[in-house]
């Protein structure tokens, strides 16, 4: 059976990594030395519990517990998600799954016996992609989706290259990119939405994942003198980022279920009395829709163009990330609902608003995922919070669905 | 007579002082290790003309030539203006001025003959106000609108104390704030927008200068997980930000004659993914009617308080400088006119766009400027041009007016 303390206590333990105590949460930002501390963690965790680790060319950590016969590999059940986490996070976005999963390998250990199938645990590399691009990095390649060259070549925010911080923080391992390919895939995660702490509803069989689409917009206008330039006279790139943000908030507002967001934003020289001569942002979208989702891009694409002719602006947009919407495994969908069923939680099928490693081993395996909610749907901030007695629940169903996949 | 050789050479040296190789031009920042070398370099071309050297104890520069008795206070003409700038600034911007005033001490020795009143060139600490706020700072110390401890104790947008630095950089003067009082005060400085250089004008005699108002608005809103909260349900600091851009462009349109520039922004975390818990811009509104800037800021003062309700962020807004309008001397704006007519040099009455030393000094004593044309109105920008015939012509109109100042 599950022990409870342990999972919370572990949850705690790495919640303490990277704190920040000026703005609160801790900020364990992908491949930072922080970031290293959590690792090195969930690894000392993983070595308690006897696992086999393995560390893969860009620094995804699995713990593998054998099956009877002692395979690794073969027809494994894979749990797992990532313990990075953006700035300022709260303490469960990922590492709850990861350390539930440890607390399900646990609960095999305690009971002195192996399962019939290999159970891995799997931590994945820059999840957040805060400061690598895309996000889901790890998982992605995992999956097939960039190679071990690409993820080590990515240049990042800070203008490190990924590979480099990989070697310096030690987690450049030796097992080829996708070595452990799994049967099944299950990822245990806070909801970081509103929904069913609103609803008053303790476990979320994840049915689908919207669409991402993130983008860098480089706009290059002119500087010029705040005080001598007639306003028709501008190429202001700082007012061109502006009416980029307002103007996704208008398609959002004619395009429900459309989610745009700019988290980040830098003009140059970024100085009170000169007309910004660039302006850099990103921009977020979303939607379960893929269609709306085009649509949202070719919206943006078209106020680009139309800046570009008022504004006397020049732009480029890169794209970071673009992954379609996923659609779960019905069958795996079906065993997670069955699982909260046999312990009477009370359940809903929901869409995941955010990306996860989950929506990237789609790709190569059946997934699903169990979500427990987060208290008034924050996320991505230090008050993220979900109550252990929700946190215990979701790591049971999970353990209750990994016992129920076994068994077949 | 005016050295004109001497004056164009002392353009260039000084303009390669702080050179950014980069983004081009150079970024002479006040009270930055490049500022200083900036001021060694004038303070060795006023004891190459011998002129009395006087540093006040906020760091402003006097080069003073005595009259015939030995004077160096009593009547004084001063000339001046500042070599800080912005970053990557033209050579021109405030140089001009002083190192023009020098031309115009160099044409007293070149000849051996003293003034009939004390000449002073003055070069104003922090006039552009990038680092600190106000601008037009030394000067407006000077003219006692700032008390010395309240110039020191400025804190900067990178967080350094003023005080600390005019020390660090070996400028903190032994001369009382205020000590110097001119009887009348010029500036030379380049237009910086594009009226004379579109009218094909030499000489602008410069009848007054537009009010200027800046403020900091610092947003806090809740950060949030972009992929999982509602539109509806956010607080975006960023969007806000956005928006006040947005709306302080359409406030423009409504209100010709009014600029409005945010020209630098941040925001908090500043991730692709997380809702902007934080964002702060500078404002910056100007306009010739005192009333029209002030219905300016009443507009924007009602757009904050419409997003505080419909975005559900706090906002605060701090007066980071706030000059009215100023009309110069009408008797020393004709003696500009009749400077430039007796060389006959075509010239227009016009208005200051950018705030300047004079506007402060104005306060104290006559004042009046002259300006040069800037190439295409390009100013605060490393391609800030002005032809050399120009320059010079600007130079001979400050002489002349200096000599037929001292002749009366
Ligand atoms: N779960 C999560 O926060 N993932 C980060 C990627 C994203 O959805 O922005
Ligand atoms: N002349 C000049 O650029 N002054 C700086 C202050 C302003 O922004 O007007």
């Amino acid at each position: 059976s599950l022990d409870a303390a342990t999972l919370l206590q572990h949850i705690e333990a790495l919640g303490q990594i990277g704190a920040d105590a000026v703005h609160g949460g801790r900020s364990r930002i992908a491949l930072t030395d922080a970031e290293k501390l959590g690792r090195d963690q969930v690894v000392a965790w993983m070595t308690e519990l006897d696992l086999t680790i393995q560390i893969d060319e860009i620094g995804n950590i699995f713990g593998i517990l054998p099956d009877q016969e002692g395979n690794t590999q073969h027809n494994a059940l894979m749990m797992g998600s990532h313990i990075d986490s953006v700035y300022n996070a709260g303490a469960l976005d990922g590492c709850y799954g990861v350390l539930a999963g440890l607390a399900v390998t646990k609960a095999f250990r305690d009971q002195g016996i192996l399962p019939t199938r290999p159970i891995i645990v799997a931590a994945f590399t820059n999840e957040e992609g805060v400061r690598y691009q895309p996000d889901m990095m790890g998982s992605l390649a995992h999956a097939g989706g960039l190679s071990a060259l690409q993820v080590l070549n990515t240049i990042g925010t800070d203008g490190t290259r990924l590979g480099d911080e990989l070697a310096r923080i030690g987690y450049h391992g030796d097992m080829p990119l996708g070595t452990l390919k799994p049967s099944q895939y299950l990822e245990l995660h806070i909801e970081q939405g509103p929904i069913l702490d609103k609803e008053g509803i303790q476990i979320g069989a994840v049915a689908n994942l919207q669409g991402i689409s993130w983008q860098k917009i480089y706009i290059k206008g002119k500087a010029n003198h705040a005080g001598t330039t007639p306003m028709s006279m501008r190429h202001d790139a700082g007012y061109a980022a502006a009416s980029i943000i307002t103007f996704l908030r208008e398609h959002t507002q004619q395009s429900p279920g459309t989610l745009a967001t700019v988290g980040s934003i830098q003009f140059e020289p970024n100085a009170i009395n000169v007309i910004p001569r660039a302006a850099t942002i990103t921009v977020d979208l979303r939607n379960p829709d893929n269609k709306s989702l085009c649509t949202a891009e070719q919206a943006l694409a078209e106020h680009l163009d139309t800046l570009r002719q008022s504004e006397g602006v020049t732009i480029e947009s890169e794209v970071l990330a673009r992954f379609d919407p996923v659609i779960f495994d019905e069958q795996l969908v079906n065993v997670v609902e069955q699982a909260a069923n046999s312990l009477s939680i009370a359940h809903k099928r929901m869409t995941s608003g955010a990306g996860h490693d989950a929506q990237m081993i789609a790709r190569i395996a059946p997934s699903a995922m169990i979500f427990v909610p987060s208290k008034d749907g924050i996320s991505h901030n230090p008050r993220e919070f979900t109550k252990d007695e929700d946190l215990i629940q979701g790591a049971k169903v999970l353990l209750a669905t990994v016992e129920s996949l076994l068994s077949h």
